[in-house]
Order: structure tokens, then C-alpha cells, then sequence
């Protein structure tokens, strides 16, 4: 049987993963490929911590020791950022190896760079786990839906924030609070910036904009709000009225091109995103044949990362292309939205909203600018986008 | 450009909307493929009804008609049964023609005979929407988890029962009156046992077992329950210690080979399936890496299915193999389980179960022949398996 040579950059929580996950399903996957998987090379950067690897795997803080492997088939890599693994990535498809990532901010920042790399290298790119871990949502886009108008993509992207509103939600705890939970059982970060100012979503959501329109809006462009100004007051406000906070990423087409927006948004019971607790990811694309499909699962964790990254290994050997598809465009209708609005009822007395059965929470239908303008003058009030009401909520109502 | 020649068996709802979809997606669908697609010949089987297609569609009741097409690459299947269907598909094997089918019946009771043909005459056979229509699971399962191991998969296979079920939930009506307004609303057929009675159902999850695990359980040993025992009554009970009756299709491996069961269950708030409500379909596929995904969306209808299938048709230019995965066996706990029993304070009185909150709906776990011996004596007492709890209920309970 041939040996595939493969090696790995990083050794944190994903670059670990992916070595025990290899050698705990070696026997299923070498049938899979027909061939003996050795890990060749680790690419480390503190070479004063205990690694538990195979006597036969070199461990190294010298990338060039990697790139200058007699021989290398497909890199794994598990680092964040764009650099240096950008420059890595570069100088390893240049030399023909096959590259599996999960680096959502290099692949947001500098995917449509690597992907041409690739192509004219004719290597193979793979990043199913840059977005949702072990939710295939890349191959449903690839290989479900491509026969599709596709009008909408809507996703809980983010785990670490999915977590902290659920914690706020049921204990009632205050932000700070429920973020040192998310950090002590570590789904957040030190600095958890990166996930509760919904970068991590942002990223994801623009490698799938890549994928289904084959570009991205500007960034300046794109909505972009994180989780730090939701309140328990606002989740127990919308609860009172059925409704559940949830921080997503939404993903339309304008006759400009891609729309993006990133935000907490007031989720319906009749919304599959209702019951995605903990640091679970969902996905729903809406497509005009295939009806909306929902994708649900873990969107973290080591082996469901490691999971969808040796899916792409495994996909790479049925040498399945990496194109863009959805090229043609479906304009996504810039009609009338339902909002919830959480406001003192001072605040909101000049206003006609919808009477609601909770006092401060209210529901309007409209068009987001004109909701804004009209709220211009009250800054106090919290305006989330509603999912899971299909029609306009009725009796229709009016701002003034 | 060259040209794609296909065909169609059935012009009912499926076939009709597989030509309507094709005719709708026309362009994108000959760049995707390359290849201009021609719709040489329609099946049917009344000739006296109107149908609207192209002129250069030859549309015919002869069987050997569209056989002795000059030249044939892909004909879908859309009819119903094992016959005729099991005889056009072998000959249009035998000629070299590529199939796309949906009919779960017929792949139910002769799938890995139809498969060897293919395989045999190197012929691609595909069949995504023969299990819950636009739902990517089949190829999920192919290429999503397949360095896992499978633990379980569950469904709500069954539009029909789901929305049936639902009715009941919603409106309190009798079972005939909820059959009827499925009737009306074409969701249910004039004679409904297909659905109702689970087979619908059980075909599905038997395809399943085939992709999954290689091989089908006896079907004499497959509990297979339609939702017709199912009362509002029983509904009203669950629902008031929050829990829904949702039909589902259920799939392991015990040492013995794959284990399968097909009734209605009771699921609580935390679970996926909890609100998968009217017509839709939802599969969740426990694995060891990838965690619990759970796919959700249209489970039938003519736009879905027709999806699904003109999806297969892109597939088999990707040439990818038609192979069975997951021959490694894991093997499913035959531990204690959770279950709601409803019945009537009277008739439990002598059974020391958990405390409800709710008279006459009660917990109970353990393993299910002991439950069930110990409930022979209490014929009107119904079981309902849980979904959505995953430990044992506490206080623990002992069943005298």
C-alpha cells in the first residue's frame, strides 16, 4: 500500500485534534484512501512544551524544515491569523502540496489570493471547517444546492456568543458574568474580542459569500455588531413575547452585489435557530427549489474541527474542483422587515408600534431605514431584526 | 456544446416538476454541466391526459420506445413500486444508461441488486431524494462523516404523519378529521397507508442502513409503528409536561447488525426534532468526531424532490463512487433508556414511576423488554421512547 505523507501546522487545540483523531480512526481511513497515512512533520512554535507524538514524527519550530520534507502530500493547518500562515500556506502550494485549513480570517482576508495560488498549482484547497466545524454547510453549497437561486443564508456562526446570550437567558446572570463562565469552561478566549465583537461570524460569513457569489461586499459595507450590548433585561423583555436574542450572520444579494449583516437578532419559535442552545452553529440556506434547508451541530470543539478537516483529506482524493458557483444572481428583495424593538414606553410613545403583550417590547414592520430614522432620536431603544415571521405582523403599523 | 440526452419515467408530481425545474434552471444548470440538456422522452402511463411539454419531447406509453433511444445518458426515474420500475431500471442499466431515481420502495427491496447491476455494467446510480427529498443526507452521510463512526441516526422521515401529528397538537382534532385535512391539502394520499402506517417511513431508513452500514436488519425484526394509535388525548398529556409526539424513523448497530425502529416518540424541548413542524423532515446522525448533526427542511414535494434529483444528475459527472461506507462496526448501547407512559392514574397505580407534574403522563426509564413485560398487564397504557433527554431520569424509578 502507498504511503500519503501528510504533516501538520500548529499543535494547539485543533493541531492536536487532528493527530489523535488520525490515529484513532487510522484503520478506517487508510481503507478509505487505500493507503497508509504517516504524519510526517509538526510545525510547533513553543518548543518547550511536551509533545505526545509518534517517535517517527519530526516536531520542529522551523518551517523550512517542513517545507524542505523529502516528500509532503497535504498539509493540515491550525493556526490563527493571517500571517505567517499566509506565507506559508504560499510557499507550500507553490511546491505542490494539497492544503487543508480551518484559518477563517486568512481565508476572509486573503481567500480569493490562495485559491487562484491553488489553482494555477493545481493543488487542492480545502476549509470545510473554517466555518461551523463538522456542519458540512460548504459541501451542501458545493454539491446540495447548485442546481439553486439561492436568496438568503442566515447562520449561527459563533459559538462563544450563542453561549454567553443562552447563559444569559437562563440564569439571568449580567454580561461580564456570563462571559467569565464561557472563559472558565473554555468556549471563550482570554480575549474574547474576536468572538463577542462577531469577527469570528463576520469572517465565516464572508467565506461563504466567496463561495455562493464568488465575491464579498466591502467590508466597510457590512453590518457588524457583536453581543457585548445585549442585556438580560432585552433577552427576558423578548422571552416574555416568545421570542429568543441570538446573534447571527445573514447573507443576501443586492443588485449591487453581496449584502452581509452580522447581529443579535429576535428569533421566533417557529424558527429552526429557536432551540440552538450552548455553542452550537446553525445554518439555513433559503434556495428556490431545494426550499430552506437547515444545518445544525457542534460549530467547535477539537474533534468535530478535526472531523471536517480530514473530510477535506479525504475529499481531496476524489479530486472534486474548488470553483464558485452561484455566479448568477437572484436580487434579494429590499421590501418591508419585522423588527423588535426593547424601549421604556416613554421612549416609545410617540411611535405607533403594534400593541404587544409586554410593556417595552414592541413589534414594527417596515423598512430598516426608515425604522432607524424614526429612532433617530432614541438612542435608548435596542432595534433587533425578527426571523421566523414570514409575513408582515399584522395589524400593519405605521411609524410617524 | 455538446448535448446531455434524458429522460423522465413518470410524469406525476415528481416528473412533472423535474421538468419544470430543468426548464427553470436551464442556464445555469448547462453552464454547471458544460452541456446543453435535452429532454428526448417522457414515460406515462395515460395517454388521454394533456401534457404540456416541448415539441421535440417525444412522450409515449411504451416503455420500449424510450429504451431504443438512439442515445440515452441519464434517464430519472419517477414512479412509484418495485414494478414495473424494477424492470425499466435493470434494462436501462444493462444498456448503459446512468439512473436517478426516487422511489424508496423500490430501493428498499432491491437496492443492492440494482447497485451490483450498475456497478456491473459501470453505470452511475444516484438517489439523494429517495430519503427526505432536498435534505443533503445521503450525501452527508457519503462525504460528510465518513472518517466517523456512526452511533445512531434518527428522522422525521414522514411528512405526512409529522403534519398530521401536528394538527392534532395545534387543533385538538380527531385523527380522521387531521387525515382529512392532510388529504385535502394533497399532502396525504386517497389511500393513506403507505404513510400513516409507517411504510413510507421504514423504506427510508432501510435505504439508510444500506448506505450506512452495508446491510438491511430482517424486516421481521423491525419494529415498524404507523401513527394512527396516536390520540389528541395523548398529545394534550405530553404537551403538559412539555413534551410533542413526533413519528421517527430510529437506526443503530448492535453485535447482531443493524437495529431499526419506526413509531412515535415523545421529544422534549432540548432536542432538534422538537420543532420540526407541518410537512418538514429532519435527520440527525450521531457520529464519534463530528458530534450530533441534524439536517432540516422540505421532506417531499415537487420542487424539492426534483432539486435533489437534478443534484444527483450534476453528481454523476463528478464521477464519484456509488460504494457502501462505515463497514466498521461500532456497537450501540443496550443500556436503559427514557419513556413517557400515558395512561390512566388507575391503571399505573401499581407501577412505582417517577412523579409527573401532569395526572396520567409519567417517566419511566430502563431498558425497554422490562417496561414492556412489566406493562402487559396494562394494555391501554401507551410507551412513547424519549428524545431529547440524555441521562436517566432522577429520581431513578423501579418498575414492579
Amino acid at each position: 500500500m502507498d504511503t500519503l505523507h501528510v504533516a501538520l501546522i500548529g499543535f494547539g487545540t485543533v493541531g492536536k485534534g487532528i493527530y489523535q483523531c488520525i490515529e484513532k480512526q487510522r484503520e478506517q481511513l487508510e481503507s478509505l484512501l487505500q493507503k497508509k497515512i504517516s504524519i510526517d512533520a509538526i510545525l510547533i512554535k513553543n518548543a518547550e512544551l511536551q509533545r505526545e507524538v509518534d517517535e517517527g514524527t519530526v516536531v520542529t519550530t522551523e518551517f523550512d524544515e517542513l517545507l524542505n520534507l523529502p516528500q509532503l502530500d497535504v498539509v493540515f493547518e491550525a493556526i490563527n491569523g493571517v500571517e505567517p500562515a499566509e506565507t506559508y500556506l504560499s510557499r507550500l502550494i507553490e511546491k505542490g502540496c494539497h492544503i487543508v485549513t480551518a484559518n477563517k480570517e486568512l481565508l476572509a482576508t486573503s481567500g480569493s489570493r490562495i485559491r487562484e495560488l491553488a489553482a494555477t498549482h493545481k493543488v487542492g484547497l480545502r476549509y470545510e471547517a473554517s466555518v461551523a466545524a463538522s456542519i458540512p454547510i460548504l459541501s451542501t453549497l458545493r454539491e446540495g444546492v447548485r442546481s439553486n437561486q439561492l436568496s438568503e443564508i442566515s447562520g449561527i456562526l459563533n459559538g462563544t456568543s450563542n453561549f454567553i446570550l443562552n447563559e444569559l437567558q437562563e440564569k439571568g446572570i449580567t454580561f461580564e458574568e456570563a462571559l467569565r463562565v464561557a472563559q472558565d469552561k473554555g468556549y471563550a478566549e482570554a480575549d474574547p474580542k474576536n468572538d463577542i465583537d462577531g469577527w469570528d461570524a463576520f469572517y465565516k460569513i464572508l467565506i461563504l459569500s466567496d463561495i455562493v457569489y464568488g465575491q464579498q461586499p466591502k467590508w466597510e459595507n457590512v453590518v457588524r455588531k457583536g453581543i457585548s450590548d445585549v442585556t438580560s433585561f432585552d433577552i427576558k423583555k423578548a422571552e416574555a413575547i416568545g421570542l429568543r436574542i441570538k446573534h447571527t450572520a445573514n447573507l443576501s444579494l443586492s443588485a449591487e452585489g453581496p449584502v452581509i449583516s452580522v447581529e443579535p437578532v429576535a428569533i421566533s419559535n417557529t424558527h429552526p435557530f429557536f432551540n440552538v442552545t450552548g455553542v452550537n452553529n446553525a445554518v439555513c440556506v433559503s434556495s428556490n427549489l431545494a426550499g430552506d434547508i437547515t444545518l445544525q451541530g457542534p460549530g467547535a470543539g477539537a474533534e468535530p474541527t478535526a472531523s471536517a478537516m480530514i473530510e477535506d483529506l479525504l475529499s481531496l482524493h476524489r479530486n472534486s474542483t474548488d470553483a464558485v458557483y452561484y455566479s448568477s444572481l437572484e436580487k434579494a428583495e429590499d421590501g418591508d422587515q419585522n423588527f423588535l424593538l426593547i424601549g421604556d414606553d416613554a421612549a416609545l410613545s410617540n411611535l405607533t408600534f403594534l400593541p404587544s403583550s409586554e410593556e417595552g417590547a414592541y413589534y414594527a414592520t417596515g423598512n430598516r431605514r426608515d425604522i432607524e430614522a424614526a429612532l433617530q432620536t432614541h438612542p435608548h431603544v435596542k432595534v433587533y431584526p425578527m426571523y421566523g415571521t414570514e409575513n408582515r405582523l399584522t395589524p400593519q403599523i405605521e411609524l410617524i
